[in-house]
């Protein structure tokens, strides 16, 4: 099971993200009461606002990977392993309620988005307190490198969502301009949440470097397979409604090769319905029917599989252990969940 | 000079924060450097935004508080004073970029507001990245204990914001709830730009518990200095609009006084102004009346000054110097602005 099967070589549809829970699940258990221990606080609409998020059924992938890599990593206590999880989680808490009142989306994983219940004012603070929250565990581990690897991605992920704010309603993005957007605004945590784990066992540098090699590339290609589901009638399945990027005018992957790959007409389409935002009900039908012709959200899978190869070989300096093949198999689940 | 002269024995409109900025303007030049090669990044909206409210004319109080705390405590490196006092000035800048959005202020310091300029959403996320940066210069001091203390601020800060939001439409709230309001959205940086002097130091406990309260007790007469200075002439000169408070519906002492010291009827237009926003052109006049007919103003400084003298008291157990002294005399600078 641990073997790094190439994907062409594996059936399709049987990469399960079960193992990783079942092995992370007693660690997973502490991470979510110490969540909640952090989510608290004596002015009431914090945990109410928080725990709305916190409480909305999300994968906990993040957090679970850095779980994963302290085990891997050789940690034997119970601490910085449930105190650097829950801070990541606590990260990327903040992080979606400032990104749902920068992209003024109205639903987050099926549910009414935050800003919606208790508006953008409280959404922005709720979030400055968890980041807050968040540092506070980490100084709780006492290891400096993990504070330096987690702030670092603090400052690198707002620099992306900045990135992506200039390039949201620019349809001539490049693919180049948009791996870099990416790269900082959703891979740059997976990165540190991964690398966390092998700079608090203080092992030698080539481990960390491979998990944060690890990470990056896993939430690069997490990243682009969201892109694609996001136009896929898979999309519904997930608790989200097909076409939010579109609706928010999101130059993605998807639309960036389909834009580039379309004739003058469509173009025209791509820059009134992402620039200008003139949408009508039949234009995301449209968008799809292009997406297809281009075989736009292939390509962007395609893309994706490079990246998760490169995730799983980047353990290959590891040795063979249950915990290794569980984050491989969460690499292909990340993948396959667009089938 | 050093000694501790209560307020009412000394001649008013002497203290002077001159002796403050000599003694910390080679430290205040670094930390100018270090704020200026953090607030940089390949995305070129962050420079212009962080760069439009870093250069728009702070008195940078906090910073220099911090500087010259690191040198009473003994520290003689430059690089954790200069490091602690640009992190602190970037959580304060933060945390104004985010006030902004949050009250939707057009002016700040007397120049448009940077969300005017760029936009809610990119102060939403230049916010975020000066916080990440914050925490990466604090990282550089390698000082845990001084991470503790600036992410414990962090997260009481942002408790105060949201206090102060789901007060800002209630006139009946108390004296006793807006001092919990301004202890942690003010006063709370205040004490950690005092205090991370002494931890990082290492000094015992007692001088780090002194400088704690200093900071903390300044941050208290410094806010509600400032409340009163809203709806005083004097203000005009500070680069603000009179008013502004008043404008925002904030409910500040000043009105907290005066509406609980008037009638009825007064009663009916504070809640008329402030919680419905009901404002005619002669409105922020009749309010300045009504302050003036309670000596609502008179007795916020008052309180003020309960404030600045527990702040210098809580100096009382360092030996003489002529730092001590410049941090006393910055306290009652704070206090006399308002006249």
């Amino acid at each position: 099971m641990g073997v790094v099967i190439p994907m062409d070589e594996k059936e399709r549809g049987k990469a399960s993200l079960q193992p990783l829970l079942d092995l992370t699940s007693t660690d997973m258990g502490a991470v979510n009461g110490e969540i909640l221990s952090h989510a608290t606080s004596h002015v009431e609409m914090i945990p109410e606002l928080a725990g709305h998020l916190i409480n909305s059924g999300g994968k906990r992938l993040r957090p679970m990977v850095t779980v994963a890599s302290c085990r891997m990593c050789g940690i034997d206590d119970d601490l910085a392993p449930v105190k650097l999880a829950a801070a990541v989680e606590f990260m990327h808490t903040a992080t979606l309620l400032h990104d749902d009142v920068v992209d003024e989306s109205d639903l987050r994983r099926g549910k009414p988005a935050a800003r919606m219940i208790w508006g953008n004012q409280a959404s922005v603070l709720v979030g400055d307190y968890l980041l807050g929250q968040a540092f506070r565990m980490m100084v709780e581990t006492g290891s400096l490198e993990c504070l330096r690897i987690l702030s670092n991605a603090a400052s690198v992920i707002a620099e992306g969502e900045v990135l992506q704010l200039a390039a949201q309603k620019d349809i001539t993005t490049t693919e180049d301009a948009y791996m870099k957007i990416i790269d900082a605004k959703t891979a740059a945590l997976f990165s540190a949440a991964a690398e966390v784990g092998a700079a608090v066992a203080e092992r030698p540098r080539e481990e960390q470097e491979a998990m944060e090699s690890f990470g990056r590339n896993l939430g690069v290609a997490f990243q682009l397979v969201d892109d694609a589901l996001d136009y896929s009638g898979k999309q519904a399945e997930l608790g989200k409604e097909v076409g939010d990027d579109f609706r928010e005018g999101k130059v993605t992957l998807p639309v960036i090769l389909s834009y580039r790959r379309g004739d003058a007409v469509q173009r025209e389409f791509w820059s009134e319905k992402l620039e200008k935002g003139l949408q009508g009900d039949t234009d995301l039908l449209q968008a799809i029917r292009y997406l297809e012709e281009h075989g736009a959200i292939d390509a962007t899978v395609e893309r994706a599989r490079h990246y998760g190869a490169k995730a799983r070989d980047a353990l290959a300096i590891f040795p063979q252990s249950a915990l290794k093949s569980s984050l491989i198999d969460a690499v292909d689940f990340c993948i396959e969940r667009v089938h």
